[in-house]
């Protein structure tokens, strides 16, 4: 279960992002998993002012991350806090000095990071659209992720979405369960009982004696059969319950008509 | 593991989707992690046709699933050959009559539907980025699944931006494993053996002898002190021989000046 007091020690990176559609959508997915410290490193800020200044849709519901988001010179100032810094990578052709964990074995892992104390903050590095991050900028991490892609034999290197990516390892780190998450409604309606399939099994037989179903095919109004077919009438009570009400007036109507 | 078999029989259905870039997104998304049959269900097909011509940067390298997407008039069309029909929901405020499964317990279901057949064919709908599955396009679905989010006490309904919906879900599919998948290098390197540490241990003795580190500060520099501080120096043996040629330089250094 990831704790509100997790998500408070949690800060993501973009170092050297230029789109601002990207950065806005990062933004977000940190809105919709409970993030809130995103930090931005960049010589060139236009993209992090447009995206601080609302001017990207892909921002939307996630202006408190953005108001509160910081943009820093340097890399080393960015993330001079953090007690755990780790990269994300896509790896592609480069061989990579560092320990590479897949996004599912890396997750317990920065989970250990941000509860190791409360001074703790643990820092997920995200690269740029268009080179990732630099070996560089993958000297300042204590290890790396990836998010495991398909690789198709004649592809050329590609890399995930930067929006993408960090609303994948950020799903990825909450999957265990996340503190005020949005409930989600459990099927309320009560299941069918025997008893509804066996008042459905009986109308259906009357149904089909009446309109003469049963003589015609006397093989299949058998009523094991019938109430085989009944046993996947209705996913619910209620749906149950209609079926009924379906059955009472075929057989209304049938007996109207002799 | 999702096998080649599994994704063939996957089907991403777009309803509605109203921006090209969002369209692209969930290309690139399905390309990353190799699924392949992408559908489109709109009555307004410019944002598809947009995204289809390869107006939209955000498919970028999804050139292949953009190209064999198919354009539907009516969900029906679109999912008639489809033997499991599941939605995907932000919730919200509605009331919905159906089963709802968060997204890690309805991955094996979905897991379970691609491998019921050989004729299996499972479809995942996204709804658009405004209003999400309408009550009637849910209608059409088994069940429904969701992506787990936070919800802060007063925020307005939020929902996930699609292109990021694509790829969690296609994440936690592939989660259990991805035939195909680029291979993740493992930390190739060796460990520092025990003889690593102990001839770290002992040419850092060397120097903080030569250095009259011992002779200021002897406490500190007990040998099973100082083999406790080497444990953490290096995290592979190409990185304990680089201190060790460090600390021969050292030695050497400060041999030079006596």
């Amino acid at each position: 279960m990831l704790s509100a007091a997790d998500r408070a020690r949690f800060t993501v990176v973009l170092v050297g992002a230029r789109n601002p559609q990207n950065i806005g959508a990062a933004a977000r997915a940190m809105q919709d998993f409970g993030f809130t410290d995103l930090r931005f490193v960049n010589d060139y800020t236009a993209a992090f002012d447009a995206a601080q200044l609302g001017a990207t849709n892909s921002a939307v519901g996630a202006a408190g991350v953005m108001r509160n988001a910081r943009a820093f010179a340097t890399l080393s100032e960015a993330i001079a806090d953090c007690t755990l810094v780790v990269g994300t990578t896509a790896i592609g052709e480069r061989t990579l000095a560092q320990k590479i964990l897949p996004l599912q074995e890396a997750a317990p892992e920065l989970l250990t990071g941000l509860r190791t104390s409360e001074d703790s903050r643990v820092a997920l590095l995200f690269g740029s659209e268009k080179t990732g991050l630099t070996n560089d900028q993958l000297s300042h991490c204590a290890w790396l992720t990836t998010i495991p892609m398909f690789a198709p034999e004649n592809a050329r290197h590609l890399s995930m979405n930067l929006g993408q990516s960090v609303a994948v390892c950020l799903y990825e780190l909450s999957r265990g369960g996340l503190e005020g998450a949005k409930e989600i409604p459990r099927h309320a309606a009560p299941p069918p009982t025997a008893e509804d399939r066996e008042r459905l099994t009986q109308l259906l037989l009357d149904v089909m004696h009446v309109t003469e179903y049963t003589r015609r095919f006397p093989a299949n109004a058998q009523e094991p059969l019938v109430r085989t077919l009944v046993q996947s009438l209705g996913s619910d009570h209620a749906e149950a319950e209609s079926w009924m009400g379906i059955l009472r007036q075929i057989l209304w109507s049938a007996r109207q008509q002799k």
